[in-house]
């Protein structure tokens, strides 16, 4: 059966052209770039070019390029460097929706000696901004703020929140595992001290991340062993994969144009489509669908399980997502849509569709097709449908 | 030009095999083991079976592997999990001579808090057992020691060290490094609690490690976010290089005969021969060579510069080190061979052979014709050698 793959959020087919770049380094030139050997300095100049290709994606010089295992290590590394080098502050302001990597690094930073304030968002995702220039403070060591939802797809305003926040002489960092590659991400735009992104969320392997570190800002390692990174993360390179990962940023600058344009107009014809076809359906996120990732549209379909239609969907080989892929294995909503105050009967129902440059036309046509009668099947079957027709609370 | 790698303390070729098994997974299998549908599920399984494949190496059960990045992950995690569990503890002991992924986050530590005994080893690099036993306290959160000496090949006494360190309720870490998959390596004779590994010591890719917790072990996760791991370790698994790394500890356990002998046969070959055709030459580590791991060698030409050496034998293909790879890019001799007392005049002229089961006969005895015109044609044009040949201080 043919797979159409609308779980891009959640991790990316590899390229096949990183694919191709990664693997000489997996079998001839297996050297290790420390090692003094010609075998092994071939290695070592192949991954200053990866570093290159990352760097330039984001507007970045290659030497504040640090090559973690993930955009979770790259998380940790940034939030806790900061709190490292400012031993005497002791406050941390992120937002109720970051991923797991802040969000329950910061729950255990607050239950060790630090104060956490969690950013709310309204009814749409959008990021409460008197609330967060509120809460800075001298004690205030860094602020953690996502570029781009990975649930919603809601944009946060780093380049407008950065000045704010760099005025006042407090560290930014921002996970922008899922902005990368989507929308123009720039470090010098935005002036973030730090950022964090994920190789699998941008076609290249899983296992491999990248955290910038902006020239003169404050550092400590997370990872102490080897001169690796210039000392600032001990561990032998993930050669093969670092390599992936550049050769993945030099193609997600490429694809940036269709990313804007042609996949943009998929997902609109999609959203549109679904909420037009599909009654009781609303959109998880702000509805100017500028501010959101052009890959990205979760909706919510009103008194049915998302885990129902998943499976009903997966019977037809279209994979999706009922929230983030990072905490499946609980039925509980999302702490996403709770934080947007997304009603228990719709939160219960949401779908997350996340398309990638590999979409296509005739894949968004087949999902169009075959979602509204998933959910008017599910919903014939659904007590909590039946109670609300008889209720008039749902549409025909 | 035909390549002889004698640098597999350094890291190994990936296997063929290995690569083979990854492939699916950098292509048609991309989805992410936490997704619910089942295209993310086929993940899942063969993840489950490489930790089987990681477990039956080392005589541990599945449930007690949790993957890393790497061997210096391993190392930390294991450290700071000892640490948090245990705060009232504030003692380390290690010894002296351990990998910079224990060395420098001790060195660290000792920094903030905590205190450190590092363990001498003596002059053939056995660890001092009496000051080992010594040094244990109350106070004492952890000991770890590494299995193997990357460096020497000199291997520690685990096993029987475990039970002494056990006996007083302390917690015993191991990096395994380099002792898995070239000597047996059982966590239940040696009832270590914690052990480290890394994939790309044992024909696996550089970017993935082991670590070993044993059941019932104080564990805390040094890596904070999702639930991957069972809650043991955030980040999206490394999908790709763990299944690699499955097969490649298959393939060790299969390997480990032909490592203990016909591997240990040409080591002991080329050991015995450089020893006899090259005056003042001497091995680093202990003359029991069944108490050095099979396929190591390091020996110690005077009055040479390891990395003159290093450059003529790259020039005809080989590849060796002069140290630990990890911590080159420095010509001080290593703290290994500082610790081990090795004389100034020969730490700086050591080269550390290390071979693997793609070693053949024919490479070994192209090394043996090789080395000794390299080292005499150094030796002519050093002063150094010059001054002791007037001094009567060399052999012919």
């Amino acid at each position: 059966m043919q797979v159409i793959y609308l779980d891009n959020n959640a991790t990316t087919r590899v390229a096949p052209e990183v694919v191709e770049e990664m693997l000489p380094y997996l079998s001839e030139f297996y050297g290790n770039p420390s090692s003094m050997h010609s075998f092994g300095g071939r290695v070592g100049d192949k991954i200053k070019t990866a570093r290159e290709q990352v760097a330039r994606l984001i507007g970045a010089s290659p030497e504040e390029i640090i090559f973690t295992s993930c955009g979770t290590e790259s998380d940790s590394t940034a939030v806790r460097a900061a709190l490292a080098t400012q031993p005497d502050k002791k406050h941390i302001i992120t937002s109720r929706v970051e991923h797991p990597a802040i969000k329950n690094l910061c729950e255990y930073l607050a239950k060790n000696d630090y104060r956490v304030t969690y950013v709310p968002v309204d009814r749409e995702g959008r990021l409460d901004l008197d609330y967060l220039y509120r809460s800075l403070t001298d004690d205030t060591a860094i602020v953690s703020l996502m570029w781009a939802n990975n649930e919603s797809g809601v944009i946060f305003p780093i380049e407008e929140v950065a000045a704010k926040i760099k005025a006042k002489g407090i560290l930014l960092h921002t996970d922008a595992v899922q902005a990368a590659g989507k929308v123009p991400v720039d470090v010098n735009a935005s002036q973030v001290d730090m950022l964090s992104m994920s190789g699998h969320k941008i076609h290249a392997p899983k296992g491999v991340g990248v955290l910038y570190v902006r020239k003169a800002t404050p550092y400590a390692p997370f990872m102490l062993g080897g001169h690796q990174e210039h000392g600032r993360r001990g561990g032998t390179e993930n050669v093969a994969s670092i390599i992936g990962l550049g050769k993945a940023c030099e193609m997600a600058a490429e694809h940036l144009d269709d990313m804007q344009t042609r996949v943009r107009g998929l997902r609109d014809k999609l959203e549109t489509a679904l909420l037009t076809q599909i009654p009781n359906s609303m959109v998880n996120g702000t509805h100017d669908r500028d501010d959101r990732l052009p890959n990205t549209t979760s909706i919510a379909y009103e008194f049915v399980e998302g885990e129902a239609i998943l499976l009903m969907m997966n019977e037809l080989g279209i994979c999706a997502s009922s929230g983030s892929a990072c905490t499946s294995g609980s039925l509980e909503p999302s702490h996403v849509l709770r934080a947007m105050n997304v009603p228990f009967t719709a939160a219960h129902g949401s779908i997350r569709y996340s398309l990638s440059s590999y979409t296509t036309a005739k894949e968004i046509d087949f999902v169009i097709e075959k979602m509204p009668p998933i959910i008017s099947r599910l919903r014939e079957m659904s007590p909590f449908w039946q109670e609300a027709a008889q209720n008039q609370l749902v549409g025909s």
